[in-house]
């Protein structure tokens, strides 16, 4: 049985390294929690894993932006992290290949397991 | 002589609580390092104050961001955190107010004093 997302570990994308392709996204996507697609800013050829963390207050998040942060430094692929109160909001893209690779969604994996599930949604 | 910005502290803002005028958002302007004034994202009616960070890697950052998470707690008053590698992006508004108060200004310059000054450009 191949390995789970969360138990693989990032490799060194090197410049030229090709996106994955649609059906792989697709079937990756399948494997992590509650992340979406979403086109990188304006950019339509650019995508990204997106995933937004609700929270009570300010520091849950600045808390998970602590834990995120050690995964990141460990993996050598950093996400973009948006703190407001209430929300942190994840990006996760690969630079050097223009958009998703496996890295991408390893470290997805690993952030979901750090961040334990998704809040059950308000009655 | 008035306390400076830094040794102020935030104050309740009710809903209501008006924007400051222009004339006096370019006074305060003054005595913060490096900000600037924004429309908020697509909305013109609102403004910001923005500061970005400059760092190398990723980890500076998420420091700066602990740190200012602790005046933010400490105000009462909170601002929207945007780390990537190699920047950190701070805004502050007044929600209660659609725009800028005092509080932004008197956050800007705490932040401002546990951050350190700006470095130098590169020659």
């Amino acid at each position: 049985m191949a390995a789970s997302l969360a138990d693989r570990h990032c490799v060194d994308c090197k410049p030229g390294t090709p996106q994955l392709p649609l059906d792989e996204v697709e079937r990756l996507l399948q494997q992590v929690d509650g992340w979406a697609v979403e086109a990188v800013e304006l950019d339509d050829r650019h995508q990204q894993l997106e995933k937004i963390f609700k929270f009570k207050g300010f520091m849950p998040a600045v808390d998970l932006v602590n834990r995120i942060a050690a995964i990141a430094e460990a993996e050598g692929h950093h996400p973009d992290l948006q703190v407001s109160y209430g929300s942190l909001t994840v990006q996760l893209w690969t630079h050097t290949a223009g958009g998703l690779t496996d890295n991408d969604f390893i470290l997805a994996a690993k952030i979901d397991q750090v961040a334990g599930p998704l809040p059950l949604p308000s009655p």
